[in-house]
Parts: C-alpha cells; sequence; structure tokens
C-alpha cells in the first residue's frame, strides 16, 4: 500500500535518525511513500526507502521503491533528492490535505503546526495515523519504534475497504 | 479586523448557542466573520454576527457585518442562509487553509479533525488562535467565554504586522 | 447576480477603459463584480464598478457595490484598491477556476494566457462567456461593447437554472 | 523529461487511437507521460505508453515507463488502468493546473473547454505547447502526428531552462 509520513522540514538527528529507520522499513515491506518532498522528516523517510530499494533489503532485491514527494511549490526541482515521483502543486500548505488523501494510512514523526493540520486532515479523510513522538491529539496512535507504526497502520488498512 | 472562526458542522445546542455569542461579539466589535460556510458553528456564527448588525447591537446600529463562507464545494448555495458572501472553492478539504488564511487570526470552538487541521494551518500561517472547548494543542489560547476570545485576538493582532 | 470579470493583469489604457466602463455598467444594473483581484482589467472594472456605487450611478444611490477580488497569493494586502472583499488563496493560476466558479456568468475582456485558461473554465463550469476584444474559440460570445456583453450574461442568467 | 498530454475524456475512436500512438511514440523516447488520469485522450495515452513499456518497443525493452495521472476526484481508485501514479487531489478543474505544471511541455489531442483550460495554464507556466486537431489558438504548435508533435516539444525543452 501507500503510506504518508508526515512530520517536520526541519528536525534534529535523532528524529531524522528515527524517520530514516521508518523509510527502510516501509519499503522492507513493499510500501510506497508519500510524503510533502522537502527536507527534515521529508527527506529522511524518503532516503530510508530508496536505501532499502537499491540494496534489497529484507525484501531480497528487485523493483525499486516510489517515493512521491507533493511539493507545496510549483518545482519539480524543489523536491529532495530521494523522491522518485516530484508533484508540483503551487498550492503552499493546501497541498497538505493531497500527501495524506493520497496515502492509504498516515504516519507522524515529530512535527509542528503543518504536520498537526496533516494529523487532522487525514483523521478528515478516514485515515488511519500513527504517531512517533508527535502531537498527542485524540485519533492518533502513538507508537514507539518504526516498526510498530509501520504494524499499526497495515492491520488498519485490513479493517477498512481503502480509499 | 476579520476573524477566522472554525469548528464542527454539526454540534450540540450548547455549542452553536456560544458560536452565537460569538458571533454577535465579534460583530459589536467591527470584526467581519469568516468561515467554512456549511452549518454547525459556521452557522451559528455567522446568525449572531448578522443579528447584531440588523439590530445594531453595541454599535449603535448601521453598516451591515460582512460574513464570508469559504465553501469546500463548488456551489454557492451551499452557503448557510447568514453568509454574506459565499465563495465557492470545489477543493474539499484544502479548503481549509483558505479558511484561516483569510482571517487576522482564528478563534476555534469545539471541532473535530477538520477543525484540528484549521487550527495546524492557521498556526502554520502565523496566526494567534483562541479556543473554546476545542484541542489541547501548543499554540492555542485556551478561554472560557466569547469575549475573551476576542479579547485575545484582539490583543495579537495589535502585536503583530497582519497579513 | 454576479459577474466574473476576467482579462490580462497588464493592458494598454483604452482596455482599461472598456474594463472601467464595464464595472460601472454592472454595478449600474445592480451586479457584483468577481475578478482575480489584482490590475491590469481586474482593477479597472473594479475602480468602475465602485465609482458606480460612490455616485449612486443610474441606480439612483444607495447600497454599496461589491467587488470580490479572488487573489493567487496568500496575502489580502496583494489586492487592488477597487476590490471591496478580498480573498486570498495562495494556489497560483490555480485559483483561476475559483474566479470563474464564483460568478453566474463571465465577461472576458482582452487578455493573455491566464484569461484563456478561465474563458476554458468558465465553459467547463457551464458558464456563458461573453467576450470583448479577447480570444476567438467556440463557446465565448463576441460582443462590441461593455453594454452588450451585460446584455448577452443577462440574458444567459435567465434562461439557466444558474449555480 | 516529463510531458503533460491533455485532451477530451470522451473522444471518437480515430482520436483515441491518436492519442494512443502519442503514448507510444513519447515512452519510445523515453519520455514519462502526465496526465488527468481519466478516460479519453488520458486513457489511450497511457494505454499506449504503458504498451511501448511492456514490448520493449524502439527502446530495446527494459525499465517500465511511468503514467502519472492527476486525478480531479479524493479517490486514487478512479485513474484508468494504464495509470502507473494516480495522483488524488480533490480539487476538480482546479487540478488542471497541476497537470500541466508536472510536465516540461505539454501536447494537447482534440478536447474541449477543459483542455481549452489546460492550454491556456500551460503558457502561462511558460511551457511549449503542440496541438494535435486541437484549439486553434496563439502559442500552440499546431503538428500533424504524434512524431511531430514530440519533436516540437523535444526541440523547445532544449531551448528551455526547463522547470
Amino acid at each position: 500500500m501507500r503510506v504518508s509520513v508526515i512530520g517536520g522540514s526541519s528536525v534534529p538527528p535523532d528524529t531524522a535518525a528515527v524517520a530514516e529507520e521508518l523509510g527502510t522499513e516501509l519499503a522492507d515491506r513493499g510500501h510506497a511513500v508519500v510524503c510533502g518532498g522537502l527536507g527534515g522528516v521529508m527527506e529522511a523517510v524518503c532516503r530510508g526507502a530508496r536505501r532499502a530499494g537499491s540494496t534489497g533489503g529484507d525484501r531480497g532485491g528487485g523493483t525499486a521503491v516510489e517515493t512521491i514527494g507533493i511539493l507545496p511549490t510549483d518545482r519539480r526541482a524543489d523536491a529532495n533528492p530521494h523522491v522518485t515521483t516530484p508533484i508540483a502543486t503551487g498550492l503552499g500548505h493546501a497541498r497538505n490535505a493531497l500527501v495524506v488523501m493520497n496515502g492509504d494510512a498516515a504516519i507522524a514523526v515529530n512535527g509542528g503546526p503543518g504536520t498537526l493540520s496533516e494529523i487532522g486532515l487525514a483523521l478528515a479523510h478516514g485515515r488511519a495515523v500513527a504517531g512517533l513522538d508527535t502531537h498527542d491529539v485524540a485519533g492518533v496512535e502513538a507508537v514507539d519504534s518504526p516498526g510498530a507504526a509501520v504494524d499499526y497502520v497495515e492491520a488498519a488498512a485490513e479493517t477498512s475497504a481503502g480509499p
């Protein structure tokens, strides 16, 4: 499935490390990544997902992992280098709705107001949301590791009709 | 100034009463209302604002109060009857960004995931946010009456450059 | 009714004069104006509409004329000074869809690619379109005066259900 | 490069055949396709592009061809079956801006008002536009075959900085 990963565009190294591990975990289990295409958590999760794809990871190698970056700007070139499919929108923060709409579920890592808006939009669109050290709001399942986050969204996807 | 009022589209009577009182308070102090144009808190705040305008309220009567409804649909006719200026967008939840962008500050009344997304978007756009019985998140000033909510956003507007 | 007026953001004086006369004609007949909120045709039509409102024009004076400016930027302050209701969108050219969606019909004055896109979007939304010295495309009724343009959109509105 | 292909969502068989041939031509020359993701020209061009990828075409086979479908709805499942990367937007016609923004150039095949709007938006974004039996408007290079259309946009891309 496709999983939206949301989080801050400028984060400390340990948060980036968690996001990168999450990207690898998602790719190893065969899930594509959707994000906002910029830096911080968005860049780290894409880097992790692509690293998994390039080495084969636990998947035994093969098909490259797709990382979709839905950008606030109107320039594809603004995407971080680990995005395989940049989508320019020119919509500013309104593109946050598209980031969560294009995943079957969402995982939030840390983040500020923009991430909070994406959590709200994900829930408004009926998506399951797992949270790693992020906003403590109703509807977000707080988990303590990337693996647990992926477990949660996989289980949620099985019990929903999907988009 | 213009104040964005955000909240649930289907709310219990006591919440609607608070929103209506908030609308009257805003209008009495000469502030235009921006909202999502639909029912619940959105309808109640517009009704309160227009009632103030029609009777003159504490303002001594006169100029009608503008209530802008920025709709998720592409039909102006979907606005509640107390919206003076319906704006159709056809953007779905992505219009939430426009609701908060068009106010100088925001006041949240109760609300679910959609309101949470608007709180996040308001903060991301640098708007002050007062909250009446709404989500408990960092950056939202919890207040206990419509008057205190308007006091807060008026004070915040004075200390910011504004849009 | 509301009429969307579309046209170039930088136009020669004679085109601006036509747009200004169009604004006055619309206001004198009691129609609100919707436009993109910036300069050129957008500014001239708003100036004409507000001038009519301020002097009373043929209407015998009274109610102020509303001029809605739906901006591509996220700042209301970017609107020209004759816009009574600026709506910031931050959507760039994607806001063109909102400009024509918010009128019951459209009138194009001159204009380049942006105006061409608005003509297409207006027709796609089922709006009647009159054209004054604009793109010669199927579906646009070419007229030779502001009065004829307003006649055309008034007649079209009578025979359609409206939005 | 990426090429936006725009055209009607319901077209006669001969138009669909031209669009399919165009898709194959683009894929054979290594270009990804961006379109609106629905039927008619959008489906035919994706089918042609994917057929080329599956047989190897003149490219000698290999890497699959990416076909991006930027949908007006909020459901990825609305994409035609030949879209490899569906992007839901929920923006209605406002998504037309994204369709052309995400290509380095555009090719229009036939089409009605929606296509006209995309031509205008493409030109407004500074993209070169080739036209096959489409609207006769300034800025569109009329060509008489899919090969000539691709020749034109390839040449245009070489002489521009690109996005």
